[in-house]
C-alpha cells in the first residue's frame, strides 16, 4: 500500500484518478486537494463516487507526506507548484502542459508565456509507457502526455521507429474531441446549448499538442483540432508520407510488431465491421488506446487513426500506468475496464 | 410597417423573437435592447443571424416610442421595468413569468416573492391564442404563458371545455426539457459536460408552470420537470382522469372540433408511424403545438401528450403569433416554418 | 470456477452479460450462443470485448453440460427454449418477459399471446435481490425484471413494505429509456436519424412492465414509456399518494432503513446539487439503482425517481448479482464497476 | 407557376426536396414519386410536413409531362432513369452521383462500376452556382454534387481561382458528416445504438467526393470522411499549400472578394467568438456554406474550413437554388430560413 494525493481534485482529470486510485488495491489516497470545496465531499463533486467513497476535499496544506503526488491542475499551475510537491512525495506525476515539452523556446512559443522551471524539465520522463517504459520504472518525476497528442504519437510511432515514413513531408494531424477536455469550468462556450451537436474548429493551425509530437517523432507536425459532439473521447487522425516502396503489408506488420505485447493499445483496421477503425465511442472509461492506418498506396499517402478516452488513456488512466511501472506492480492493475459496448 | 422593440435580445428567447421579427413582412426593430452587449453586433451573439442583420444591441435609454415591445427579460426583471416600457410602447408583450399569474399569493407561493406591480396583474391578457384570441384582438399588455405550460394546457383544454374530466381528481404533468429552457447564462449545471444525455429532475413537485396549468384550466395540477438531452424542445405528459362514460370517440371528436381551425395546433394521435405522438423533434423552429392522447378505458384514466419548440411556441413564435392577432394581420404571417425531418 | 453460457449472446444483454462474466473470477464462459452468428468472433460484435477474449459464438447444440445457462432471448422465445435448457443446466436465468408474471390470464393481456409453459410460471424466482433474496439463494430458475420495473418497483418497494402508501388510489409511473432497450435489430425505429433527439411516447398507456410492478407492489400500476436521446439508461418517476399523516421524516426513514445494507441501491435526494436526485447519466456500466423522492406535504403526493442502467442493474448486472447471492458468493462479485463522470 | 416532379420522394433528400418545393410560390408539386410507398399520404413518412401538404406519394408511371424533375435516387439508380425523365421533363435535376464526374474512368474507379449513360456525361452542367451560375442559366441537366465535395470544393475555390495554391501539393480534406448522408435505410451500421456519439472513420482514404473536388478545383484532392454525432450537418477541413510569398491579407481579399455579392456563402472566420468558423450546428435547415480559413503563414500552409446542411445546401437547398438560376426568378426564393441558434 502506497500513500497518493491528488492534487487539482475537483476537475474532471482529478475526478478520474480519484475513480481510479479508489479502486486500486496497492493504493490509499491520503488527500484530494482543491482549492475551491476544502472539507466538502468528494462525491457531492464526483457523483459516481457515492458509496464509493467518504472522502472530503482538503487544502493542499492538509496533505502530508507521501508516496505519491498527482497534479491535475490547470495549465501553467503546476510548474509554479511542483518543487513544494516535490519535497513532499518522492514521485511526482503531473497532468497538465507544463512539462510535456523540453525546450523553453517552443513552450513559450505554444503557451505564450516564460517556463518557471526550466531547470526541471529534464527531470520530467514523458509519461507515455510505450515509448519511455524503462525510464518510467525509475522516474521521480513524470509528464503526463496531451490526449490528442498521445493518440497521434501512437498511431504513427510504429512506422517512425522503423523509418517507413518520409520525415521531411511533416504530418497533419487532425483531431477530434469531445466536450470533457475543456474542463469542468463553465463558460459560454462550453454551455449544453452552444456545445451540443457542435462541430467547432477551435485550433485550426497550431494547437499546442501538435508541438509534443514533433517532439517525440520528430517529423514537423501540423494539428487542427475540431470539438464533437461527445463528452468524452478524443480521435485523431494523421496524414503522411510513405518512403518510397513501403507497402501495405509493411504497414501491417508494422503495427503488429509493435503492439504485441502492449497491454494498452490494440491494432484495429478491419476490412469490414461497424467498428473497423479506432472509434472512442466504445473506450470510454477503459485505458485502451486503439491505433489504426489505411493506405493510397498509389499516392504514396498513409492515414492513422488512434482513438482513446481523454479522461483515461489521455489522461488519468495513462498516469496510473505510469504509477504502476514506477512501482513495479502489474501494468494493468486498477486499469481492466474493457469499455462498453453500445453507449 | 410597425416599429418593434426586443428588450433582452441578447438571450435565447431574444434572439429567437429577433430571427422571427427580421423575418417579418410587417416590423422594422428599432431596437435590439442588451444591458451586457450594447454596442455590439446581434449576429455576434446569435450567429444564425449572420448576413440577415446588420443590427447592433443597444442599451434600453436608446430606444425611443416605439409600437410594440417584447420584454424578454429574467424573471422577476420585467415587472420592475413595465411601466416603464408600456409608456413608450402602445403595446407590451411580456415573455418572463411576472404576469403569469393573477393572483399575488400564488404568485408569491411560485416565485418566492412579493410582486412588484399587483395593480397590472389584470391589464395583462394571456398570450395563448387558443384560448384567448378574442381578448388579444384588443389588449395593450399580453403575457406569453410558459412553454411547458402551454403545452399542458392544450393538451386537455378541449375536454376541459366540454366537461369531460373529473376536474375535482385533478392531473398530473411531467414535464420534459431542453437546456436551451435555462437561457443563455452559463453556469456548472449546465455546462455540456454535466447536462449532455442528463435525465435530470430539476423540479420533482411543485414546478411554476403547474400554477399557470391550474389557472387556465381550472384544476389542481400538478408537475415533474425533467430535463433530458436535447437543446431545444418540450414535451408534456398530462395523466387525468375522465367523467364516467367518456370514451375514445368522445375525446377524439374533442381534439378534432377544438383545433380544426387553429393554424398552430395539430392533433397527432395515430394507429402507428414512428411519429404517431406529438415528439418536438420534428417541430424545432416551427410555430406549431402538437396535442395527442390516449385513453386506458377499463380504468378511466386519459394520458395526454403535446409538443413544441419551447423558444418558438414555447416563446417568441407564440408572441408574434399574440402580434399578429393584435394587429389584425394574417396569424401564420412570418411564422410559416414547417420544422425539419430529420433532425 | 462454475461453468455458464448465455443464449442471445449477440444481442446488446447478451454482450453485458458476456462483458460481466467474463470480468468474473469464479465463472467460465463455456457458451455464447447465437443462431446468427455461430462460429463468428464475439469480439467483431461486442468490439469492447477486443483483447478480453477470443471466444467465438456458437450454436445452442454445441452447449454441453454446464453450471447456469443466461437466456437473453428475444421475448416469447425463452418460454419455448426453457425446458430444454434447464435439462442441460442446474441454474436458469432469464432475462426475456416470459417469466415475470405468475398469472397467465394476465401475460396474455400484457404480451398477447398464450403462455406455452405456464406449469413453469411459479418456478422462477423473480431475479430481484433487494425483494427476494432468501428465495434466490435456493432458486433454479430465475426471471430477471424488467428494466422499467426493477426500477418503478425499488422506488416504491419502501413505502409499501411500512403500508404507508395509499394503495387503492394506484400509482402512476412515466419511465424514459434509451434506445438500447430495444435491442441490437435495425428497423426504420431505430434508425440513427429517427431516433436521435427524440422524446417518443411509444406506450402512452399500459406498457408491460406496469403489470410486474402490480405484481410485485400489490398496487394498480399505470406506466407511460417514452424514448429519449440516450443509448443506456433508465429513469422511471412515479406518483402515489400518501397514506394520511405520512410526512417526510417517515417517508426519509423508510428509505434509509430499507436500502441500508444494499450493496446496489443509493439513496439520492438531497437539497442542491446538479445531481441531486437519481439520473442514469452517472450510472453507465455500473449495478447501482439510484432512488430518490420528493413529496408535497400538502396534497398527500409523493414523487419517487429511480434510475439504472438498463443493460446492467436493468438486465444482465442484475442477472449476476442473482447469480453471486445463488452461488453464495460476495454479492458484488465482479459488479463493482462504479460508472463515470461525466460522460 | 411550373410544374415539378420529386423521384425518390420519400428519401430524406426527396423529403427535403418536398419541404422547399411546397414552400415556393412559384412551383407546384404535380408528383412525389416513390416506389415503395404509392399511395400513402407524405407526411406519414416526412412528419413535419403534417398540416403543409396533403399528397400522395405516387408511382413514376402516374408522373405526367412536367417542367422539372429532381432525381432523388440511390447512386446508380438514375443513370438508369435519366434518359426517360428527360422526355418528360424540359429540366432534369440529379441529385445522385451518377453525373458528377465526367470521366468514365475516373467514375469506374470511384463508383466501381460501368457507366449506363456515359454520353450524356457532359450533357449536365454542375449544380455548383458560385462556380457554374451562367451555364445554369440555360442548362437542361444539372447534376447536384456531393454534399461534402460542395463544401470542400466552395472553400477552397477563391484560391485556387486566383492561383494562389500550389496545385501540384494536392489538398487534404477531412470530411465530418451526420448520419441523415447515409439516408433513410435501416442497417445495423446507422442504428441509433450503434451510431450515436460515434466517430466513426467510414473512408480513411478515397472517398468518392474527392474525386469531384478534384474535378472542381483541378489539382490532386485526398478525402478522409468520418461519420460523427449528428443529424445533419457537414464539415470540410481542407489543408492545402499556398505559393511562396502569399500573406494572410491576400488570401482573406481573395474569399471576399469571389463570396461577396453570393447570397449563400458566408465567410466566417474571425478573431474571437464560439462560433468564429464555420460550424453546421447554426445551418441547420438554412441554404447557407459558411467558409473560413486559417494560416501558418511560416509554413505556408493553409488550412480552410466549410459547413453547410447536407440536406439543403448539400443536396436540396441547391437544387431549388439551380431551378430558381434556371428560371430566371430570384437566386433566394424560397431558401430564405436563416437557421436557428441555439439548436
Amino acid at each position: 500500500m502506497i500513500r497518493v494525493a491528488v492534487v487539482g481534485a475537483a476537475g474532471y482529470i482529478g475526478g478520474e484518478l480519484l475513480r481510479l486510485l479508489i479502486g486500486h488495491p496497492e493504493v490509499e489516497v491520503v488527500g484530494a486537494v482543491s482549492s475551491r470545496f476544502p472539507g466538502k465531499r468528494v462525491d457531492g463533486v464526483h457523483p459516481n463516487l457515492r458509496a464509493a467513497t467518504d472522502l472530503l476535499f482538503c487544502s493542499a496544506e492538509e496533505v502530508t507526506e507521501c508516496d505519491a503526488v498527482f497534479l491535475a491542475l490547470p495549465h501553467r499551475v503546476a510548474m509554479g507548484q511542483v518543487e513544494e510537491w516535490s519535497q513532499r512525495a518522492k514521485l511526482v506525476i503531473d497532468l497538465t502542459g507544463d512539462f510535456r515539452l523540453n525546450d523553453t523556446a517552443v513552450f513559450e512559443r505554444y503557451y505564450g508565456e516564460q517556463h518557471q522551471a526550466p531547470h526541471l524539465l529534464d527531470e520530467f520522463v514523458p509519461g507515455l509507457p510505450e515509448l519511455h517504459r524503462e525510464a518510467l520504472r525509475g522516474a521521480d518525476m513524470v509528464s503526463v502526455p496531451g490526449c490528442m497528442a498521445a493518440a497521434g504519437v501512437l498511431a504513427l510511432y510504429p512506422l517512425i521507429a522503423r523509418d517507413l515514413i518520409d520525415v521531411q513531408a511533416g504530418a497533419q494531424f487532425d483531431a477530434r474531441t469531445g466536450s470533457s477536455g475543456s474542463g469542468a469550468t463553465a463558460g459560454p462556450a462550453n454551455l449544453h446549448a452552444e456545445r451540443s451537436g457542435a462541430m467547432r474548429v477551435f485550433a485550426p493551425t497550431g494547437h499546442r499538442h501538435e508541438a509534443e509530437i514533433t517532439r517525440h517523432l520528430g517529423l514537423p507536425a501540423a494539428m487542427t483540432a475540431t470539438g464533437v459532439e461527445a463528452v468524452r473521447g478524443v480521435q485523431t487522425i494523421c496524414h503522411a508520407t510513405l518512403r518510397p516502396g513501403v507497402d501495405k503489408q509493411t504497414v501491417r506488420r508494422a503495427f503488429r510488431e509493435q503492439y504485441a505485447d502492449e497491454p494498452f493499445v490494440r491494432v484495429v483496421a478491419h476490412q469490414r465491421g461497424i467498428f473497423r477503425y479506432p472509434d472512442p465511442k466504445i473506450l470510454l472509461g477503459s485505458n485502451y488506446c486503439d491505433v489504426g492506418y489505411a493506405l493510397d498506396e498509389d499516392a504514396g499517402r498513409l492515414t492513422t487513426i488512434a482513438a482513446l478516452d481523454n479522461l483515461v488513456k489521455g489522461g488519468a488512466g495513462n498516469a496510473l500506468q505510469c504509477l504502476n511501472i514506477r512501482m513495479g506492480w502489474p501494468e494493468t492493475l486498477g486499469l481492466t475496464f474493457p469499455g462498453l459496448h453500445p453507449l
